[in-house]
């Protein structure tokens, strides 16, 4: 499908776009674009009273009894069954818990202990560093020979070999939005005898991922992303059925335990995916996750995850043809491959240097358009299909094009350089 | 001095109390006798206001910029250097993060490494059974001889020799309320060349806790019993400062980088606590902790952690002097130690057998006076002094006898039988 030409073909879009419903079950600022609910997704109206009734209700009025009455118990594993219908598992292969660093730390001992013999993690250099952070901590705790091999992408399937315990990937790069076939990589894992660990963090809830489809053995995602699941929001993990009953994780908290209120002295693993529990789930800050994922679930009676995932790579298309013609005289380059299956549900440009990345970003920023600056030189423009439209898309690049010709950015960039996450 | 002799007494002495103010700070449930608080604080009245403006107006509104602007990303060190004006340490030794059991974790395994030479970790069989779980883990993680040795409380200090890495213990025991001497103890642990890991669970925001005075190298506690932080609220971890440079984690993930947004390949512990943080913190449950912490700070007006102690030991002998008195007649057994150096901030009984404890409990809370069973015997009646009265333990007595004179549990006992943290 060719790209809308002008303004009023985006908006002769947006009104006929099936999922255009969904975008009103979120709170978005007036007056603001934003694109960069690959980083932090945007509060859904459902959610101020999912939070309110967890807090006011359950917590102030029905204290310590909501454990049961309110069924924060169960909220780990409620919630991990609904995450599993975005990400292609079964209800009981997905919970809901703790940090996506967390989560593998978890799967990556557990994987090393089912695959004893072999002791290298092979993952890529470019790989989001908490990733590659935890490889490094785990391997190094082990000794004996464990170690996190780091190659280049194209490098991979050569990497992989009877040493390899455990390939660890994320589907959709971080920087460029390049995105990895879940399926061919899998495969190749398996071919060596591997087993393979699919971090989510910028798939779940903007790719159709089908982790059953793909034979994926293990996955962690992130809750704060395209989960909408608020800042910090517990991470999810999945664990095939098939490998539930044999896998053990050392981070063996109570709530793991087959019987965590009989206050045995000795760890006996729950059976399932419960297993992977530790300690207490933050219950407000779950509450926002399930809201969260039941409001991306609304989808579901639009065409669900496939539709999704269509208008995204639509959004796509039109701000890589908008730039290419709005943009064509300034030093942008597109390092988000246009071929649709290998590209996430971002558009990413190398822009002339760091510091002029950072400050085009900050100039648009001011102006009401909210993407991302990546060192060292990249601008990143996430693009939720749950609440964009195509004149965001269209006024985002307009505004880019402006920041751009007009030298506004050149006063941005003196402006003090923070962390955002 | 004696404890008041009449229900009129409690309430003169509800009046003259300093700290009388600060249950005004909390909402209580109309007609609830809340004896819960050890388990999970009550909702501090300002908590409302301080998650609804996190949700809405730093999520809903300010979205991704929040992590700078609102100061999201200093949470953890913020409120970490918050609580440490609870438990006598430094603000620059304690970071709220993570779970109690992740946090053991952490700092199980940077102990062991500090002591390479030495493979056993020492604990009581009777310890909450989560640290335990956790130390297990991490033995069979590791391999090598490394161990989790577990003797009886008295059988402690023949316990710990020159194979001992660490010595981890809870301070007040979950069950009895029993306290362990934190100098004494982490005395005994130095004396054999182990480091000292102290669980302040129960005893944080409660007892006058000054780990820097008992020369504690090492400490976890948890954010939703006295601290008042929410369900599931996330925990604190401490590590005194003299050991922080040569303190490795192996859950090292971005957020304990040193530079965690330049994004390197490779780990490099952030300087002090903050490498004790792994992934990113769950924000509205850190709200709510803070808001919690925040609350009990204000006791500092009026005697602070000495004044709430000296109340919580009265309201203690108060209930025990009452038991006495009012329940002679019943198969009540103290388990807590009388002797105020040798008690926590909770009163506990055995009783009977499970099925009647159980069914007691239950009777209790269809009367509104919330306290918690705990297998196999025992009754568990926490008292926090931020919010509790001498009435309120008096009236709580009164209706224990009720249900023991009455025969009342007798029908409370097949209540179904759920799960309660």
């Amino acid at each position: 499908m060719t790209p809308p030409a002008s303004r009023d073909d985006c908006a002769a879009l947006d009104s006929a776009d099936p999922l255009a419903a969904l975008r009103d079950a979120f709170e978005l600022p007036e007056g603001v674009i934003y694109l960069d609910g690959n980083s932090l997704g945007p509060l859904p109206r459902a959610t101020r009273a999912k939070v309110l009734q967890a807090m006011e209700h359950e917590w102030g009025r029905g204290l310590i009894t909501s454990w049961n009455d309110a069924g924060w118990i169960d909220m780990p594993r409620r919630i991990g069954g609904k995450i599993a219908r975005l990400i292609g598992a079964q209800a009981d292969e997905v919970i809901a818990v703790d940090s996506t660093s967390i989560n593998l730390f978890k799967l990556l001992a557990g994987a090393l202990a089912l695959r004893a013999q072999r002791r290298v993690i092979v993952s890529e250099a470019g790989n989001f560093p908490t990733d590659l952070y935890i490889a490094q901590g785990l391997a190094s705790l082990l000794g004996a020979g464990h170690e996190l091999r780091l190659v280049e992408r194209e490098r991979i399937a050569d990497a992989i070999d009877e040493h390899t315990a455990v390939v660890m990937l994320t589907q959709v790069d971080y920087r460029s939005g390049s995105c990895l076939d879940l399926a061919a990589v899998t495969a190749l894992a398996h071919r060596a005898g591997a087993l393979m660990l699919w971090d989510l963090a910028h798939s779940a809830g903007a790719l159709a991922v089908d982790l059953n489809g793909a034979k994926a053995d293990l996955a962690v995602g992130c809750g704060y992303k395209y989960l909408n699941g608020g800042p910090g929001a517990p991470a999810f993990a999945y664990v095939a059925r098939a490998l539930q009953e044999d896998f053990h994780q050392p981070l063996s908290g109570w709530l793991g335990h087959a019987s965590p209120f009989a206050f045995e002295s000795g760890y006996r693993p729950a059976p399932g995916i419960a297993r992977l529990q530790c300690g207490t789930a933050p219950v407000l800050s779950m509450a926002a996750l399930e809201s969260g994922v039941d409001t991306l679930l609304l989808a579901e009676a639009t065409g669900g995850l496939p539709a999704l995932r269509q208008k995204s790579l639509r959004l796509g298309d039109l701000f890589i043809e908008r730039v290419a013609a709005r943009c064509a005289d300034h030093p942008l380059r597109l390092i988000t491959p246009r071929a649709h299956e290998q590209r996430g549900s971002q558009v990413s440009y190398a822009i002339g240097d760091g510091q002029m990345g950072y400050a085009v970003i900050q100039a648009l920023i001011a102006r009401g358009v909210i993407g991302d600056f990546r060192a060292p030189d990249i601008l990143r423009f996430g693009l939720a299909p749950a609440y964009l439209r195509a004149t965001d898309v269209w006024d985002a690049v307009e505004h880019l094009g402006q920041v751009l010709d007009g030298g506004e950015w050149r006063e941005a960039r003196f402006m003090s350089r923070k962390a955002v996450t």
